[in-house]
């Protein structure tokens, strides 16, 4: 089968090889695997600027879909013929984060989709909403999870409610598409006037250009009557952080999952606590959150936004679109 | 001014005098009251059945809605000209339900909206969304802050999970819009068609005639293959119950709000350990809640459902008319 | 090694039979079991009472301790020489209680603790705090992380609240216990003054001999100053759960444990409502919360409290004495 | 009567003027001060450091306690000889922090303690335990009732749970007070070795002196077993967060209380996803909270830890004393 193989860091040591087809043990599935879907800690795997340390060869990219075409013994969880996603920390099935399901995450430490064939254990897949396709289905696994973590596990956005999303990348198109369907009202920021368009057509309420108007907190303000929103989804870091204390309600909660314009920030405690703030660290979330997501994405029947998708071999091609950042929606791979 | 009087327990004990028009003291409002709605409470206290030891003459009905035309010394939070409705345990502002709250409600032990001036405290007024009139927002105070407690305060329905509505009356059908609101998938149940159709027309997602379909349990399992619902707003009473507990989900939630049926129910134990329920007892909610209701009825710019508008006058027929119970949706008056 | 098998209901129907050796496959450990400990599910599960259609013969009895003599492949959460309990359900490692985890339970449908060895999954076992015996520690699967997670995972037991507990059986000196050591101030109830000075030395801070008061809901209140309590552990059933109600503050809570007294009470749905009462199903709880109590125990170098330690050949003596219900703490054996 | 005030910013801008007795109006009391006590918020007021727009002259001090020796007409929640603390926050007596509770404070914008007599809204007192005296009581509004809501509003800090507490001030010594009340085990840290002595016949379990060992977060990583304390009481701020973070669990929490050591935080936001870590700002809290927690204190018998009392007219050698830092628990005046 084919795989793609990191031999060492940097885009160029991407290379296709074959593999030997992997065979299910107890309690294991095949998958053939028909999709990918990119996120940025990928491109930083890639590049070695996530973890220097990750033993190579990897086959890289967390996020995946396929078919499942064989089982192993013992296996009743699913069947062959069941079109399933990886959960991305194969362990972290239920419960909160901790120790024992840190290090089993895909597409590094743990070979990723990037190939044609993955051996799974039985709890460690999800199946896949009937009215989305394999490369809609890929998108899921992190950035989604990620945003219905921040959304509805540690937190629980409600009818009516102010989300303030952050940009128009992955996880914050999902936020926007969750919030939505959450009865929320969404005001979205983008340095983009036509991303903020299409952001609009997904149901965003207020549309907030951060470059012509760098004060967008006093605009989320004026927007909530003074009030601020009840959720962040930050993902700016370090130089909208305290933008974002600054337009959240006295209170409120904002989740912490990027940090694409630095990764330190300078934080103010007084403003912590005299606005009595809430930070929530996201990373990802576990089976069953992943499961009531799929459940709401089926019964509301929401596709993902997709923005491109690139054939397998191009790879390459494929995280260089992604890092050049100019996509509206997740970038693919078909397999 | 006009106040219908309770002299005697009974519908015939209901007469229109004449009142001395009150004035608003330090920190109170006076409220010129445009419409009044019925709860069944209403009913059950003007017939003697709800207690009879409740202090005569009383103006009955808890919910209403007008406008502020005169405000006392120190008033900050309103103004005149502001369109409200009287919260319906005045002192119950903000945090859990608690012996200092009891008994401060409208409607009995206090006097209620069928009259047409009223004294509140400041606190104890919330305002209407735009999109509402008088009689719409008339409907929210007892029926609507009921079932949003049941699914947002004392619970937490989330997109995709399943909620189980019993029958169409006035709690039930705002279940039904904020369950959906907040993405949910609604089954209803109730014994006639053409209800049904009218609440399908609201949005639910599932029908179940109960006299069609008595063991309406094994539907609610089948349409959630098996898993059982997420939630059930619990209104019938005795002989819905054990029903009720076999619909839900292990771990379920099942909000008690109406005793339609019965009052003393027969409560399997083994039932609720071996399938971890939960019941709740629901008993209206605070002004805080309230608000964040009206801040989500406002920004979905949903309408309550209201069956008929009587003339004030017609308090007497409008609780006969509640009584025979063939409405769908609330039964109002209009001062 | 030695089991005893339950070739058919009934006390009569226990015999110890010689079973091979079994080995522990991949990820699985071999426990040499020292102890084991008696529920009331236990006596039913045996005299055919709990679910006529369990397979026979079974070896019984859900709650043991033993220590870790032999790895299979791939094992790596334990090691040879640890001392361990089994979980109850030993699929339920994290997360709510849902399908997948319920029919995983020792003592029936599986084979349980009153064999000589037995394998388990490295999942399903947890260490047993340091300062207790074997025969300490067999108590703790059932009872004691019922009791926690009445009071620490469904609710929150806090400093200075009340506590309710309801007789001194397994469960609720368990809940007495762990009530204490949150910082409550507990109210327990028993028929017997001898019981109830014991529970006194266990550091109840209320004794109340409901024979001689047949209205120890009128107890309560006075003790709690008219308030009612915070939290009932409810292990009465049909006799005892409207008292349990009047004796809950307005909001309050009340785990349902047992149903001593019968188990189909008769529930007043108005008493729930205008009370704001929450009723919790418990049915034991995952590994996790097991491990949390253990800390728990272990940083309080609390211990169980054993009323009596029969040998194993005893087993049904032993659960005729439990049967009998004369104890004050747990009934044990020794392998 | 006497009253302490603030003409002018410092320590000198202060003096003892007579005022008029006040009286009490409709829902108001009338509260003899007997004593007050000090937080570092009073010394920033008095120096303008806090802000320098509060309208002076300022009756400085937010905490104090006394009796009830005049009530106005209405109030019913308490008597004329009760013994009473003023909340903090006049107007949060229920709920979440918003708006319209937050700048009801005592010690600035209103007057607070260093007076004899003080008008009060009826709501805005709680009773004192019986087994405190009024030095004792006028610890708890600020400092105890910020240390509770750290632990039991905005957190549940369990039995067996490893709580963190940096240094031996107010908020920190009532931490680890009702840590232990609650069984949980206290780490704590102080520069002091004669400090940390203390704090252990507090009950504090593991005692880390930061100054001999800077990389404290490695001690408490050792202490826990690598697993890291599930809540921090952050009180150190700039100097120390990154550490407390380090020294957390994955999903643990920190609670932002104080900053000795500098208000502008370098904050490392990847270390706050994959860590899955929450902060929490605190802001002293309702008086629902302070009602719960000197229940706590009356069931404990729990005394405030009082460093050293001081007459009344001493107020700026109190401050001055406070701001010193050598003090081991509060810092109190007696009127």
């Amino acid at each position: 089968m084919r795989a793609f193989e990191l031999g060492k860091f940097g885009l160029d040591g991407l290379s296709i090889v074959n593999r030997a087809e992997p065979k299910p043990g107890a309690n294991q599935v095949l998958v053939k695997l028909r999709a990918a879907s990119l996120n940025y800690r990928d491109y930083l795997m890639v590049s070695g600027a996530y973890d220097r340390r990750q033993a190579l060869p990897l086959v890289p990219v967390s996020d995946g879909a396929g078919e499942i075409v064989e089982i192993g013994p013992g296996v009743t969880r699913v069947k062959v013929g069941d079109r399933v996603c990886p959960i991305f920390r194969q362990n972290w099935i239920a419960g909160p984060y901790r120790a024992e399901v840190r290090s089993t995450s895909l597409g590094g430490p743990h070979d990723g989709a990037m190939m044609d064939l993955m051996v799974l254990n039985e709890e460690g897949v999800i199946k896949i909403p009937a009215h989305l396709d394999y490369v809609e289905a890929a998108t899921l696994p992190c950035a989604a999870v990620t945003a219905w973590n921040a959304m509805r596990v540690d937190s629980d956005v409600a009818p009516g409610e102010f989300v303030l999303v952050q940009g128009t990348g992955g996880v914050s198109l999902f936020a926007l598409q969750f919030a939505k369907m959450a009865g929320a009202q969404v005001i979205i920021t983008s340095s983009s006037d036509e991303k903020l368009e299409k952001a609009k057509k997904l149901g965003a309420d207020f549309l907030i250009n951060y470059r012509s108007q760098p004060d967008w907190d006093k605009q989320v303000n004026k927007i909530t009557e003074g009030r601020g929103v009840d959720h962040v989804m930050e993902v700016g870091g370090a130089l909208t952080l305290e933008k974002s204390i600054r337009s959240t309600k006295l209170g409120g909660q904002i989740a912490l999952i990027g940090n694409v314009s630095g990764s330190v920030a300078q934080l103010s405690l007084p403003l912590m606590f005299m606005r009595h703030i809430k930070f929530q660290g996201i990373t990802v979330g576990n089976r069953l959150s992943f499961e009531a997501m799929a459940q709401a994405i089926a019964a509301q029947k929401m596709h993902p936004v997709v923005d491109k998708v690139f054939p397998f071999e191009e790879l390459p091609a494929a995280l260089a679109y992604l890092a050049a950042g100019a996509q509206f929606g997740k970038v693919c791979l078909q397999h």
